[in-house]
């Protein structure tokens, strides 16, 4: 026991040197509580000598004594002095899952290839720093001091009426800031909506045959199920919506297919949630970037009362900012609120008042123009690489967005794959973003030509063209 | 036919002047079309004579047309020239609730008090807006690009790093950034937290006796039941935890009613949890804010595989920032990470990074210092007017926080709310707060001293003089 002491004072007197005394005390002590190096029950020397072991003030010990004893690790009673407290003996649970698998980022970070070309990411070295932060600076200085409260669970009114204004304007989009819900991306939002279809009794929520696995995840977290729509060479058909409450569509490009809906389908399904009484969940992630013609409207404008438009800043600026929108139906407001919960959980308002300012200046037309000529560029220069080096592909898809599908020769896409990952070049096929149950048919790499910066662009390219049959 | 077309056109014709005329053709159509102006089946003029007729260039409504026919308002058969699309008769449904009550800081503002001593809420105005802003404006300058796109959905691991530092120093927490969380709220934190326990078959999260209901709420959506622990003079009674899997608790601060969990009660609800294999989750919403002493460590660092620590910015900086932590127990860290999603859902990247740069810059430090000097002088003056101005009254809870309870005589609550209410201060009794099931036997009322800026302090303070008994 003395012994013991001895060596754990020695080791005391290593660890708190330096200004903070007390608290280097207390976490020596803890630790050693903790791991077992002083045993519940032990008394512990008085506080004058240690004071006088450590070359302490006795006050300081005396001080870091009863904070333990506070926070519960030491008792003191008259006449038994200062002890460690007797614990109960931990049960030992061993963690239900294995340990975490590193989240994407983390996993691509280890394993880094070289070239990257998976679609989801705009170029992030584009993202307007001066611009935004500008925005943000004006925004914070000129905020009331109420914005910094919690705040209304739709969002900042600043920021709902400039994305009105904007989506109107750029979209097609019947919205009025009463109707519009910040959210923390995309997929916050389907998370909000999901749960208010499963609240209104529907059971299912169509999804159409190739789309982002993680949505779906979403839907039948939320107690949905996810039939599939069938799609032809026209694109996704929507003639078969039946026992479902909604579907989930990306009218205006597919992804990752690439096309867009033919004007009567997207009449036919519009036509549907009005005489069945369902909805659209419109996913327009990527609907300003569009380098033949000017957009194409979002389906919502025909019909907000049955068409749930879904939009992000995180093609358009980066997902890093977690800024994204919902424009609902009126009678649909009050759910989703409810959903998001009485506080607001999402957005902050800094951020909120920044992208209000960042709209209303003229900034984000400015940058999405840049982005859309950059983005422009580089498919052109992925059709004429791909025509040059590749007889057997062929880009399919509109020229829009901020990725293309290189359709390739049947039965090729898992060698090309191979290849691709060989190379060092990170990028995938149609056949990932397959739903289950739909047969494979194609093949193809979905390449998204906005995620590398400008100075590994033309590296990627090359990689690529390497790879292709 | 020719009339409406002759009026609606001369509609048009004021509607599209401006810059964007084939944007504000479309507008006008589409806005025709949807209030039934333009009734379905009606062909619509050649575009060479529309254009003569609002004195703009065929191509421009040509194009605007072609737009439409592409959104699916219009169809355009060969011979049949352009008309207004069939569509289904919309099935009206009205919405299932009534429209949403406005938020709570919606409705105050309504009817907007004079005066504001409602708890939760720190003063706003002293949000250090210039700190904040240089510290944004470092981190983002100095972030790497690959910090804007998807990230690990623990939070940047720049922030992580600087609240485990910082935690182990102002709180005790013994926490390594691989098991924190960052949240966009402690509301978020419990959402996570309560479905993983929910998944791991826990039944029943035990509640403090008085508390947010909002807090309980959140558990009950998970699907947990909610039954509450039993208190005394001495706080939260945890000697009677049974069937159950979980507690909530505000162990440094009792919220509202401003207690300290007692040092006994500290080591029995750990030894409860190392026994049963059960959780704490502690919500340590105001640990920083002690004045009588040093705040007493988190629970925590008793057991961190057995309490789930929670802290959040909302109260030491402002709630707008939705800027929260979980310290999560290593055997958990998958679980929450999963119920937050594949894809990080919370807080923007760049705040993240201001935050980091904020406490790791010592910034973090100083704001708490000078609010805690601030928050302690405005409680010495609260303790001092009520002592000149209500014998009857008496201030209870430690020397803490943001809040402080003020004891009534027996049946004398609803009295003082009233006539607070009637004087235009916001304020709430502690019954508000009292559990469901839970016996009255408190009357007191629940004073947020920090709410008001400071020019609005004194005038709250004499108005809540004026009304006690």
């Amino acid at each position: 026991m003395a012994n013991e002491w001895a060596t754990f004072g020695a080791d005391l007197h290593l660890e708190v040197r330096g200004p903070h005394l007390r608290a280097g005390l207390m976490d020596a002590l803890r630790e050693a509580v903790r791991s077992g190096r002083l045993e519940a029950g032990t008394r512990l020397p008085s506080s004058r000598s240690l004071a006088a072991d450590l070359g302490m003030a006795r006050n300081t010990v005396a001080d870091a004594y009863a904070e333990l004893v506070a926070e519960g690790w030491l008792t003191a009673r008259q006449g038994s002095g200062t002890r460690v407290a007797r614990r109960a003996e931990p049960r030992r649970t061993e963690p239900r899952k294995p340990p975490p698998a590193p989240a994407t980022a983390v996993r691509s970070r280890l394993t880094a290839p070289a070239h990257n070309l998976k679609a989801g990411t705009p170029d992030l070295a584009s993202f307007p720093r001066a611009d935004w932060l500008k925005a943000y600076r004006r925004a914070l200085t000129a905020a009331p001091n109420e914005a910094l409260g919690y705040g209304d669970p739709r969002g900042r009114i600043e920021l709902r009426t400039a994305l009105a204004e904007y989506l109107a304007r750029a979209r097609g989009v019947h919205a009025r800031p009463e109707r519009i819900v910040i959210c923390a991306g995309f997929v916050h939002g389907l998370m909000l909506i999901g749960e208010v279809l499963r609240g209104r009794a529907v059971r299912h929520v169509a999804v159409e045959s190739y789309g982002l696995g993680v949505h779906a995840d979403i839907l039948r977290r939320a107690g949905l199920g996810t039939p599939t729509l069938p799609f032809d060479e026209r694109g996704t058909r929507v003639e078969e919506l039946t026992g479902v409450g909604g579907v989930l569509l990306t009218a205006a490009h597919q992804f990752p297919l690439g096309g867009a809906l033919p004007p009567d389908r997207r009449a036919a399904v519009v036509d549907w949630a009005r005489a069945s009484g369902g909805f659209v969940l419109e996913d327009d992630y990527d609907g300003e970037f569009r380098f033949d013609r000017q957009p194409v409207g979002a389906l919502q404008g025909l019909d907000p009362e049955r068409v749930v438009y879904l939009g992000t800043a995180s093609k358009s600026l980066a997902p890093g900012l977690r800024l994204a929108w919902m424009v609902v139906p009126e009678g649909l407001v009050g759910e989703v609120v409810a959903a998001k919960g009485a506080v607001d959980w999402a957005s902050s308002a800094p951020d909120q008042l920044a992208f209000a300012e960042f709209l209303g200046s003229g900034a984000y037309d400015r940058h999405v123009r840049a982005m859309r000529l950059r983005y422009r560029r580089r498919r052109d220069q992925l059709v004429e690489a791909v025509a040059a080096h590749s007889p057997l592909t062929r880009v399919s898809g509109i020229a829009a967005g901020l990725h293309a599908v290189l359709a390739l020769p049947p039965g090729t896409e898992q060698d090309v794959l191979r290849a691709a990952a060989w190379h060092g070049l990170a990028v995938q096929g149609v056949n990932q973003f397959r739903r289950q149950g739909v047969e494979p048919t194609l093949d193809g790499l979905v390449v998204g030509y906005a995620t590398p910066p400008d100075s590994g662009w033309q590296g990627a390219l090359q990689a690529l063209c390497r790879v292709l049959p």
